[in-house]
């Protein structure tokens, strides 16, 4: 078995992250329009290689913290962001993906519009928020982490509750039809789209209605909280955002 | 930002592969029974740390080498087993899992059971398969990894037809009930179970039948190839089992 020694081969480990919320407001780089959109925070890189080119948030690995406290301090470094809870998404780690070898552990989560919203203008310098639809030149195989984060969040919403993680705790029905409908990339039928969530008894009526330019709608909040994702039996220091271990 | 330079705090990085099957041979250790048990090979450690325990199958990443490849090279290396597909699982990097930094990108797979029976008696020295139920003590956090493999697939075996991967392509309904009770590790209505195959659509006909001591079941196949995972917009050479650049 040949071993990487760590001196002639070095072999590093980073992590970035992929935040996707929706947003609606002008402030998003890309063609304005009036349906919500899944954006995401970029940082513009200051140094080689890639200087001037948008990445990720992320940074590398240190020997004494854990993968997820990682993801989340880089993550908190650049953008000032901090989600309360990042999943790990893939470790991507072709040969060529970095002028030298570094293994790219990728963490994503979904925020809340109101919580993206709240982020605007406090956002540090070189960091801003694009359409993922309308993305600019990105470093390494940025693009393709992003593009495969999508397909991950499409194929999750035939399956799951995920779309809740855009909304608020309380939501109406044409609320969480949008967020399906932005995700799907396609507009749904509302009497249907009714029809399957109340098929799924995941949802509880409220007794409070929106009310405003348009009749009231109901408002709905789920059965059960939802996360982005069960963690399983993994343990707490594998997902947890705080460091393991202080030196 | 701080950094990791890799000669002061070197961070390793090591693959390693969770190969599931299902066995009703005797050849398998632990305790003997009818039914199938998920059964997976492990390897003997020749040296520290935990020389002497039993592990997944794996070895260090080549800095010249993805990591499915890696995966695939160390699984060969150990076990003799080259599965068609390997799908990533899942990246672990507690800072305590190893006596020295070492983050461990795992993946999976399943085996037909026939193809896992070939397997038997050409195991290498200081390779066993294990009834999962029933495993030896593990090196490093192999336990912990193993248990989040077996949740995973029980996850996926409700909403995916993951169980299929275990059977050959040609199968009767009873095949196919007892491989999702042997994930689910409960017995299912067999009535229940043909309704809801029924209602998915998913499954075709085929015209033969297996006789034997029962009667004659109907053998059926699935409408579509099934894998293990959709690889979705991964690159090839992210997925790729073969060396992705030749030095």
């Amino acid at each position: 078995m040949t071993r990487s020694s760590g001196t002639e081969d070095p072999i590093r480990v980073a992590v970035s992250t992929v935040i996707l919320t929706l947003r609606r407001d002008g402030a998003l780089q890309g063609p304005a329009g009036p349906s919500p959109r899944i954006a995401l925070p970029l940082v513009r890189r200051t140094r080689d290689p890639y200087q001037g080119s948008w990445a990720l948030p992320g940074g590398w690995l240190d020997a004494e913290e854990g993968l997820t406290a990682a993801a989340a301090r880089t993550l908190g470094e650049t953008t000032g962001l901090a989600p309360s809870y990042l999943e790990q998404l893939y470790a991507f780690g072709a040969v060529d993906r970095s002028p030298s070898r570094v293994i790219s552990v990728i963490y994503w989560a979904l925020l809340r519009e109101e919580e993206a919203a709240a982020a605007v203008g406090s956002d540090p310098e070189n960091v801003a928020w694009f359409d993922a639809a309308h993305l600019p030149e990105l470093a390494f195989d940025h693009a393709r982490i992003i593009e495969y984060a999508l397909w991950r969040l499409r194929n999750k919403a035939g399956y799951s509750r995920v779309a809740q993680g855009f909304l608020p705790p309380e939501f109406t029905l044409a609320d969480l039809r949008e967020a399906y409908e932005t995700i799907l990339g396609r507009k749904l039928d509302p009497a249907n789209f009714r029809r399957q969530v109340d098929a799924t008894r995941t949802l509880v009526p409220t007794n409070a209605f929106r009310t405003g330019s348009h009749r009231p709608a109901r408002l709905y909040r789920d059965a059960a909280d939802v996360e982005l994702a069960d963690r399983g039996p993994l343990s707490p220091e594998e997902t947890s955002t705080a460091e393991t271990r202080t030196s």
